[in-house]
């Protein structure tokens, strides 16, 4: 039987690139695809919802489930920590639903080290320079902040060349449609293709 | 600047499978990729033309050209050489033209050593049975010839898990549309993207 299990895609990118943008119209109507919900151990927000929003959890709780090897990644900003689930990436694969990460270089690299068969996908701005002109376009930040995304962001695009695709957001548009190219053909890498060679084989 | 370089794509699979009506269907109405011209040491049949349906050499042009590293791939059959002409197909690619190899496994192996960015395809058919029924269907084959075939078929699907991709052909529709998915994602594969991931990285 072919492999009906979905795909785990993982998605970087520096901040101002428009990840979010491109993600939220890809994911428009399509049923198939969902994002990753993560585990939290800050206070939810009034609206917020358990595992909807979040999964709330205390910091015990959080830092179990690391130690049993529940995180596929994890990260703590302002005392707080944030990581990805591993059981229910799972469940929702296993279901053949395609679950996307929207997470930082470490994070990815830590899922690849567990699922090496992620889709890991860098966006990157067309040039540098429209980068720039994209973060200092957000006039609510000052130069300051601006200067120290830019920073990050260089940093960032180092551990680029680690990533399988390079998603240019050159308009949201055709990023959106190159994706759509790069989850497609995912189903047909020969990793995720194996066990149907294996099957094909068995029976000649 | 991007990466305009056209891709280089090699299809191979058993005989019975259906990569030429595949490939024929993909071609249609796309003006930016084309079928490799192959070089031969057979006479040309009335109507072929050089250039057009082959490059036709003598045995010691051709065998000057394999010495001299410009054959991507070639074998002998029937006491002619078939080989792919390294100059031709870099001509193609650098006038930003994807180039389509349709060749055998050993082929396939040979080019993947000169051009590791080369995308290769392997056509499968849905099930074992799917491609004997197939090949059973050719009425103009005996059972013997179809016996060999899928003696050979069977050897080739052990290269199967060396190729980057897995075509499987169910419907013609349906491959014709998952063969367009794995080219557009080529383009996006870091591999092909250093240069431009060193651009971009240059001018931060």
């Amino acid at each position: 039987m072919r492999n009906n299990r979905g795909q785990l895609i993982v998605i970087s990118g520096p901040s101002g690139v428009g990840k979010g943008t491109v993600l939220k119209e890809f994911l428009k109507d399509r049923e198939n695809v969902a994002l990753s919900v993560s585990a939290t151990t800050r206070q939810p927000r009034p609206g917020e919802e358990n595992g909807v929003h979040y999964y709330f959890l205390t910091k015990e709780q959080f830092l179990q489930k690391v130690g049993e090897g529940n995180m596929l990644e994890y990260a703590q900003y302002n005392e707080n920590y944030y990581g990805t689930p591993k059981d229910k990436v799972e469940e929702a694969l296993d279901a053949g639903r395609d679950i996307v990460l929207e997470i930082e270089v470490q994070g990815a690299c830590s899922v690849k080290k567990q699922c090496p068969e992620a889709l890991l996908v860098f966006v990157m701005p067309p040039s540098w320079k429209e980068l720039e002109n994209r973060l200092m376009g957000r006039e609510t930040e000052d130069i300051e902040t601006v200067k120290n995304r830019l920073r990050i962001a260089h940093t960032e695009l180092k551990e680029a060349a680690h990533y399988d695709y390079i998603l240019v957001n050159d308009t949201v548009e055709h990023a959106v449609e190159q994706l759509k190219h790069i989850i497609e053909a995912g189903r047909c890498r020969t990793q995720t293709m194996i066990d149907f060679i294996k099957e094909v084989d068995q029976n000649a």
